[in-house]
C-alpha cells in the first residue's frame, strides 16, 4: 500500500497516487500530495518516493542564502535565496527531482512536458539521468540560450507556434495520443510536492529568527505552494512558530493573480509580452490555491513594470554581484513596491529567492 | 602582525603579504600563501582573510558531488563534483572570495585583471559585491555568453587584439599606468589559497573512503594546484591518510604541461584553437608547480582531442543530466584515455570536477 494518495486542495477529496496530471474530477482543480501514514519524524521533510533506490538526483538544493546589504539601502534585513545554484540554474529542479524520482519508480520510459524553457530543461536533464526519454513542447519563440540547453541534454524538442496555452494543448493531445505521461510542471502534484525543500532549508539557515516575508515571481506559483505546504508542516511539527507572509509579484504585462487579488478585471487577451518569460503565464491552473496561500499568510499581490524589472536585473547584477534572469528580478521590482506600500517595513526581515540564472535569458 | 607571509613554492623564500601579484624576485616563481602563526584547530580551513568583517562572499562552495552511474561503465566508482553550481558559474568563484576579502582588507577600491571568461565573470560579481571597481582585460574573441555575463556586472571590459599573452601584458602594463592592483587569478596566492576549500569539501564528503584519482582539466592550474594545498594540509592534521593521485588533462591543441610531463618538445608557436577555451593557456606561469603536484602524488597528464572533448560534452549531458563547458568535458576525456592506459583501474574512485556551467560556452 502506498503511503501516498493524490488530494484536491480545494474539495478535499482524494484518489490513488498516479503518474497522471490529471486535475480534480469534481472541481478541475489540480491536486496535491497527501500522506495517509504518519511520514518521516517530524524533522526531516515527508517524500513521495518509496525508497532511496529511484531517487533521481543531481544534487539540487542547499542553496546558498546571501545577505544583501546595498541593493536597499532602506532594508537592512534582506536576503536573497540563491536558486539558480541548482543544478540545471533554476529553482525547478527540487520539483523535477521529486517528480522524476516517481516516474521512475512507477516504471517511466518516456514522458511529455510543455514549458517556455527552465522547466523544460530541467526535465530534459532528471530524464537524462533517469533514463527516461522526454519530449518537451516548446513555444516556437522561445528564448534560444534556454532551447540550446534543452537540447544539449539530447531532448526531442517539439516547436510549437502561437500563443502559450497551443503548447500546453499540443503537450497534452501528443501524450493522449502516444500514450505516454503528462509530467507537468504546472500540474504534478510530485512537481509541487519536491519544492516544498525550499521551506526545510529557509528554517534551517534562518534557525530562530526566520524572515517576515518572503517574496516570489509567480508564474505557475509551483515554488510558493510548495514553500507554503512545507512552512505549513513546520509549523505543524513545532519546528517554526509562525509561517512568513508570501508575496506574489508579476509583470504588469502578465498580472492574472495580482488582479484577482485585488479584485481587478484582468483576461488572458489582456496578456503581451514581458521580459519576465518565466512567469508569463495568462491562466494559471492553481490560480485558487496560490490566491489562498496569500491571503492565508496575509501575503499580498502586486505587479512590477518591465523597466523597474530590467532595472533590477542590473543592479542586482551591479551592486550584489547576482547576475539573474529578469523573471527572477521581478521579484525585487515587487519588493520595491511593497516597501513603498507600507506592507514591508524597514526593520522587516525579508528574503527573496533568485529563482533563475542571467545566463539563460 | 600578520598571520600569512607569501612564500616562494621553489625556492622556500618569503616576504611579507600584499596585494602585488609579483612573482619570486629570485626564481621568477608566482608565490603561495603560508602561515606564519598555527592557524585554525586542525579541523578547520586556515584563512588568509584575517576577519569576517571583509568576508567578500556570494555563497561560494558546498557544491554537490554526484555519482555517475552511466557514463563510464567500467568504472562503477566516478564521481563528479559540480563546481559550476558556484554563485557566478564556475569554480573560479572559490579563489576569487579569497582574493577579493583580502584585497577589501587592504582597502583596495579598483583593480585590473585578464580573463579569457570565466575568471573575469567571478572577479566581476565579487567586486560589485565589494564595491570595487574592476576593469577586465579579454581577448577579443571571447565567447559572447561569457562577455555578456562580464558586462552584466557593471564592469570595464577592455578588448585585446592578438594572443592571450597579449591580453596579459596589457592588463599588466595598464595596472601599472593607473597605479592599480593586479589582481590576477593566475598569480595571486590569495587566489590559488581560495580554491583549497575544495579539498576540504571532498574530505567531508568521502569520509573514509576517498577517491583514489581526482582528474582535473588544467590551464592555470589553480584548482589542481589548491586542492593539493588543502590535501596536504589535511593529511598534515590527520584528516585523510592519503593524498589522492591528482592528474591533469589538457586539449591536444594547447598542452604544455602534457608534454613538458612527459619529456616532450612543445612551444606556444604549436598551439592552435581549442573548445576548451578555459584551458588554452600555452606558458601557464606556475607550471613547475603543477608538474611536481603531478609527481609528488603519483599522478600524471593527458591530452585530449577536440572530438573526443565535445563527444564528452554531448555524453555528460545527454547521459547523466550534467551540463558542462568543452573546458569540463576536457577531463572525462582524459579519463578515458587514463582508464585505457591503465592508470585508472576499475575498481578505482575517481572524482572528477565539473568546472564550468554548459551555458557560458
Amino acid at each position: 500500500m502506498s503511503h501516498i494518495e493524490l488530494r484536491c486542495p480545494k474539495c478535499g477529496i482524494s484518489r490513488p497516487a498516479d503518474m497522471s496530471a490529471e486535475a480534480c474530477r469534481d472541481c478541475g482543480s489540480p491536486l496535491d500530495v497527501a500522506y495517509t501514514v504518519h511520514a518521516g519524524n517530524g524533522q526531516t521533510m515527508p517524500s513521495p518516493v518509496h525508497g532511496p533506490t529511484n531517487d533521481v538526483s543531481l544534487g539540487e538544493g542547499d542553496t546558498p542564502c546571501v545577505h544583501l546589504t546595498t541593493l536597499f539601502a532602506r532594508l537592512p534585513k534582506l536576503y536573497a535565496k540563491l536558486e539558480f545554484l541548482n543544478p540545471t540554474g533554476s529553482f525547478k529542479d527540487r520539483g523535477t527531482a521529486t517528480m522524476m524520482s516517481v516516474a521512475l519508480e512507477q516504471g517511466v520510459t518516456e514522458l511529455v512536458e510543455d514549458s517556455s524553457g527552465n522547466a523544460g530543461a530541467s526535465v530534459s536533464a532528471y530524464a537524462a539521468r533517469a533514463g527516461i526519454k522526454p519530449h518537451i513542447f516548446v513555444p516556437a519563440d522561445a528564448p534560444l540560450a534556454k532551447l540550446r540547453q534543452i537540447k544539449a541534454y539530447g531532448t526531442e524538442v517539439h516547436h510549437i507556434e502561437g500563443r502559450r496555452e497551443a503548447v500546453t494543448e499540443a503537450a497534452i493531445a501528443y501524450a493522449k495520443e502516444h500514450d505516454l505521461v503528462y509530467a507537468s510542471h504546472m500540474l504534478s502534484p510530485y512537481f509541487a510536492e519536491g519544492t516544498k525543500a525550499f521551506a526545510y532549508e529557509v528554517a534551517q539557515q534562518f534557525g530562530g529568527s526566520m524572515p517576515g516575508h518572503v517574496v516570489f515571481p509567480v508564474g505557475n506559483g509551483s515554488l510558493l505552494i510548495g514553500a507554503f505546504n512545507g512552512f505549513k508542516e513546520l509549523k505543524a511539527t513545532g519546528q517554526i512558530k509562525e509561517i512568513p507572509c508570501l508575496h506574489c509579484v508579476q509583470s504588469r504585462n502578465v498580472m492574472p493573480l495580482v488582479a484577482a487579488f485585488n479584485g481587478k478585471e484582468w483576461g488572458p487577451e489582456s496578456a503581451s509580452k514581458t521580459v519576465a518569460g518565466g512567469i508569463s503565464i495568462a491562466a494559471p491552473s492553481r490560480q485558487w490555491q496560490i490566491l489562498k496561500i496569500l491571503r492565508s499568510t496575509g501575503g499580498s499581490a502586486v505587479a512590477a513594470d518591465e523597466s523597474s524589472i530590467l532595472r533590477m536585473q542590473r543592479d542586482l547584477a551591479e551592486e550584489e554581484g547576482i547576475f539573474a534572469e529578469p523573471t527572477s528580478s521581478t521579484a525585487f521590482a515587487g519588493l520595491e513596491i511593497l516597501i513603498n506600500q507600507g506592507v514591508v517595513h524597514e526593520d522587516d526581515a525579508v528574503l527573496v529567492p533568485v529563482t533563475g540564472f542571467g545566463l539563460k535569458d
